[in-house]
C-alpha cells in the first residue's frame, strides 16, 4: 500500500518551493521505510530547481542529505530494524550487478544510478527527495548513522561529507601531507575537518580572510586569500593535494602551480563553462587534475563512521520548511555558516 | 684538460645546423667521458632550435638521446669503466640533496635540473648536447645500456622511452588493463610496445589508419582513426589509461569520455596554447587528466632493462650528420617511421 507524504516541491523550473503531498511506494521485501527528521540543503538542490544542469523533472521535491529513523522494514531486510538511525544520500538504486556496483562504486553503475530526486527509477517512476516527511528506500542505499552524530548534523554529511572524504582519501591526505581546501563553504568547511582528522596539514584558500577564525577552528593551520596574488607566489609547489570546492571557473594554471611534483588538484564543484588549462602546468611537474563525484555506499558508511570517531561535524543552521525559499538565495550568496538543514517535522500539510 | 669535440650547432634561432667544434670540460673525479656513437633526434630538439618554448641559448648543440661507449672515468667513478656501453638522457646534473633527488626524481630537483643542452650548469657553463662526438657527464646521470640493445636503437629510448615508460607504469598499465596510445609517432610507437610488454591490452588512436599495420606489429590489438567521429562513440568508457603523445590541442573532453570511471588521460606532448576542459568531464566519472615529463635516473635505468628484456625497440632511420637539416622537416611533417638517429661517426670537422 502506498503512503502519502508531506513534502516541499518546486512546481516548475525556478519556481518557489511550496507545500504539497506525494505518494511513496508500498514497502517491498528489500525496502526500508524511513521517517525523515532532517534534510540538508545542498547547493546542487538550487541548481536543479533552477534547471541549470539541463534536465529538470517537475514538480521536483529536492533533497539528498536525508537523516531519519527507520519506521518499518521489508521481510528481506537484514541490516536495519525499526528505530535505527539512518541516512540516505545522492542515489537510491543501481543495477547491483555490473563491475562498478560489485566494487561498491554504485555511483558509477554502468546501467546508470538512480538519483534520489529529479530522477527516474528503473520502473519508470519519478523519484522525490528528502524535503518530505518519509521515504521508502532499498536497503543497499541506506546507511547507518552512528550514535555519536546528531541527526541534524549528520544530514549534510550524506552529500557534502562523502564528496570531500572520497577525494581526500583517494589522493592520499594523511600525516605528512600538505592539503589545501579551496573555498570555505558548505563543502569546504567539512573538507577542512576531514583532512585535519586524517592527519594532514591543512591550508584554506578562500577569496578573503573573512572566515579565517572558523577555518582554524575547523582544523586549518594556515589560511590565505586567493584575491591576493602574493598567495600564489608564496605557496608555489607547496601542496600534495588540493581539493577545489568552488563551482566557478578558476585560473587553474595558477592553482596547479601550488602543487608539488606529482600532486593532485581535485575539483568537486561544477562550473558551467569549460576551464582553460595549459598542458605545461601538468607536464612540467607530473601534476594531476582530477574530478571527484560523491562516492559509493561502502565509502559513505566508512565516512560516517570516520566522522563519528573524529568529531567531524558540519556547522549547521536548522530551519523550518517555510524558510526554505529564503534560505536558497543565502546559499547562492554564500551567506550561511555553513549548511542549512530543514527540520522536516515543520513541514506544512500540502 | 678540456677537449675539443666535433659537433653540429644551430648558430641562432631557426638557423640550419652546421658543423662546429666545442670544448668539453676536463674529466673530474665523478665524471664519465663518453665517445658518442649515436644520438636520436627528438621533436623537442626542433622546438628548441626554433626557440618555440621561450629560452633558446645560441649557438645550440641539440641532442638528449645519447648512446655511446665510455672512454675514461674519473677516480671517484664506481659504476662504469672504459668500454662500457652507456647512455645519457635529458639532463646532466641536479643538486643531489633535495627530497626529489633523494627519491630518484632528479628531473624535479628543487634547485633545478641541468638540461643536457640549451641549459646552464651550476657553474654557469653552457651545456651542449649529443650532436657531437664526445661528452663528459657526472656518473649519476649516466645509465648502462644492456647488451641486448643495439646502441643506435637504444638512443631514442633515453628520451622517448622514459617519457612513455613512466606514465604507463605510474598509471597502472598491465595485465587486464585497457590502454590507448594517442599518436603513432616517435613517442607513440615506443609507447605501444612498452604497454604491450607490460601486459596491457593496447589500442592506438591515430588521425588515420595509415600506420595500422605497424601499430599491430608493435603490439596493438586495436586501432582506430580519430578523424572518424564514430570512434569516440564506439570507445566510450573503454580505457583505464590513455597516454596522449600529440603536441597539438586536442578536444580533451572527447578523449576523457573514453576513460572508465577513475581512468587517467596522461599528456606528454606540449601544445603552446591552453586546452579547454569541462570540469564535468572529470567529475562525472572521477576521471583524471595528468601530465608526465621524462623520469629520474633509477626509472631510466629500469626502463632500459625492461626494454632489453622484452625486446622493445624503436624503429629507426640512421642518418649522417649532413642529413640532419633535411630530417628536421620530416620530423615536423610526421614523415619518419619512426625516429631519426644520427650516426655521430659521420660528423664533419667544424
Amino acid at each position: 500500500m502506498t503512503t502519502t507524504a508531506r513534502a516541499l516541491h518546486a512546481p516548475a523550473a525556478k519556481a518557489p518551493l511550496e507545500p504539497t503531498t506525494i505518494e511513496r511506494r508500498a514497502l517491498g521485501e528489500q525496502d526500508v521505510a524511513i521517517d525523515i527528521k532532517f534534510c540538508g540543503i545542498c547547493h546542487s538542490d538550487i541548481h536543479q530547481v533552477e534547471a541549470d544542469w539541463g534536465r529538470g523533472l517537475f514538480p521536483m521535491v529536492p533533497g539528498h542529505e536525508i537523516a531519519g529513523v527507520v519506521s518499518a522494514v521489508g521481510d528481506g531486510v537484514t541490516r536495519f530494524a525499526p528505530g535505527d538511525r539512518v541516512g540516505v544520500g545522492c542515489f537510491v538504486d543501481s543495477c547491483g550487478a555490473c563491475e562498478q556496483c560489485e566494487a561498491g562504486e554504485e555511483n558509477f553503475c554502468v546501467k546508470g544510478v538512480v538519483a534520489t530526486y529529479n530522477g527516474e527509477g528503473y520502473d519508470g517512476e519519478r523519484t522525490y527527495g528528502g524535503y518530505s516527511d518519509h521515504v521508502v528506500v532499498t536497503e543497499r542505499f541506506v546507511v547507518s548513522i552512528p550514535d555519536a552524530l546528531e541527526l541534524d548534523v549528520a544530514a549534510p554529511l550524506l552529500c557534502a561529507g562523502i564528496t570531500m572524504y572520497n577525494p581526500l582519501k583517494r589522493w592520499g591526505a594523511g600525516p605528512g601531507k600538505a592539503v589545501a581546501i579551496v573555498g570555505m563553504g558548505g563543502l569546504g568547511h567539512v573538507g577542512v575537518q576531514i583532512a585535519a582528522a586524517m592527519g594532514a596539514d591543512v591550508t584554506v584558500l578562500s577569496q578573503t580572510l573573512s572566515k579565517e577564525e572558523d577555518g582554524r577552528r575547523f582544523g586549518a593551520t594556515d589560511y590565505h586569500a586567493t584575491s591576493d596574488k602574493a598567495t600564489f607566489k608564496a605557496l608555489r609547489n607547496r601542496f600534495d593535494v588540493i581539493v577545489n570546492t568552488v563551482s566557478a571557473n578558476l585560473p587553474l594554471d595558477a592553482y596547479l602551480g601550488l602543487l608539488k611534483p606529482g600532486g593532485a588538484l581535485v575539483s568537486v564543484g561544477l562550473p558551467v563553462e569549460p576551464d582553460r588549462v595549459h598542458a605545461g602546468s601538468l607536464i612540467g611537474r607530473n601534476r594531476i587534475y582530477a574530478g571527484s563525484n560523491t562516492g559509493g555506499m561502502p565509502a559513505t558508511q566508512e565516512m560516517l563512521d570516520f566522522c563519528a570517531e573524529h568529531g567531524v561535524a558540519p556547522a549547521i543552521e536548522v530551519i523550518a520548511g517555510a524558510e526554505v525559499n529564503d534560505a536558497y538565495p543565502r546559499v547562492t550568496g554564500s551567506d550561511v555558516r555553513y549548511r542549512f538543514v530543514i527540520d522536516v517535522g515543520t513541514l506544512a500539510a500540502g
